[in-house]
């Protein structure tokens, strides 16, 4: 079997860096762990808070501890560090190969999508942002590592696309066809949705956007482990989105 | 402009672990940074170390430290917790968009490929591992980040690859070759000198093996950031590679 796990991420139109911060890690007992977080706004002091709720998650991830517990952590650290003025979106999703799970850990509002056999699952409960207050808890979704399996997460910036112009985005049909497709990659889902989203927005997008997608596919091509990262930079300046 | 960076690995035939450690992590002034580590000999043991090595790096480059100091750091903190029983080949390659560098930090003899203007060099001076004794210093290289320039580098399980056969690779002349083909991906690069590794071994890799590629592209595709992890894995066990 193979995870493929893919993400696409946009800045906001006329934003100098974007507010939401994206980093994955290995897991110390097997697997990848991929951990979001959006701040409110965009901008270098978005990317300041989210960065700093990120980097908490990813190293208390990588010393072992569970998701939820890291979460936990990062919200209390975040509460410390800005008494309760700034707070986060953020989302943990990981493939653990020690329990052969899928973990899916939210203190965001924005819905996550998971599909196990030809059936698309939306999770929206109710969920707080980190660093509001004291005691934010996640909410932790947990289910099996099984071929076919599809989750899709993304920013609100991908869930109000369109909202400027009356459109909005019809979120389980599109995944839907999506996944009708032959084989479709988690780069080609995670790259359609947003294109989508950036047609919506007139390619204007009107906050930063990233979508990410986690597929387990039943037929790994080979045993090799790959990693691909691609950056576009402008040379004049340190802008980069 | 844009920035690829792609890595493939694979684990040494008959073990379960790699002593292979890599991650990638976002610069907080801007740009990407990857850390490969390589513990003496393969397994849980020697992954154990390596990661330890990585983590410790990453955290301090999120921090904002520079990446001579990380690699120093990690060094003494290695051997102050190995005692220099220990001993890690490190390398860390970044791509850093504030001083549009690239910086290859080298503590390990293995030696890297740089491709600037249809030329390629070698850096193989003397390097130590880290973690074996104080004052362990890396062998640092900073260049323009230019387009069509492309970093090569790999652990020494791809160097050794076919030696048990009596055989060899000729590095210089086969990224060459690499390089001559059309636009060829970061990715395609990586995987294609991988497998040519994997051949030479009778693919079973004598030791575990690591490619990293980074190139600089002159056009972007657009202005969507892009990341992509393929792991393969067995659902029976918790062996991954």
């Amino acid at each position: 079997m193979e995870i493929q796990l893919a993400v696409a991420k946009v800045v906001k139109y006329g934003s100098l860096e974007s507010g939401d911060t994206l980093e994955i890690v290995e897991r110390p007992m097997g697997g990848v762990s991929c951990v979001l977080g959006d701040a409110r706004s965009s901008g270098t002091s978005a990317k300041s808070v989210s960065s700093m709720v990120v980097r908490k998650v990813i190293s208390l991830l990588s010393d072992g501890v569970r998701d939820g517990a890291a979460a936990r952590a990062a919200s209390d650290f975040l509460f410390m560090e800005k008494g309760g003025t700034c707070s986060v979106y953020l989302n943990i999703l990981s493939a653990d190969l020690q329990t052969q799970t899928l973990v899916i850990s939210r203190n965001n509002p924005t819905p996550v999508f998971i599909s196990q056999s030809d059936q698309i699952e939306c999770i929206s409960s109710e969920s707080n942002p980190v660093g509001q207050e004291r005691n934010i808890r996640p909410s932790i979704t947990e289910i099996s590592l099984f071929p076919r399996t599809t989750v899709v997460l993304y920013t609100d910036g991908v869930m109000r696309a369109g909202e400027r112009f009356g459109q909005s985005i019809e979120f389980c049909s599109l995944i839907q066809a999506y996944l009708d497709e032959q084989e479709p990659s988690a780069q080609y889902i995670a790259d359609a949705l947003l294109s989508h989203a950036l047609r919506l927005d007139q390619n204007q997008p009107n906050d930063d956007m990233s979508v990410v997608v986690l597929r387990v596919i039943e037929k790994a091509e080979d045993n090799i482990r790959r990693l691909t990262v691609k950056l576009p930079f402008s040379s004049q300046t340190t802008i980069y989105d």
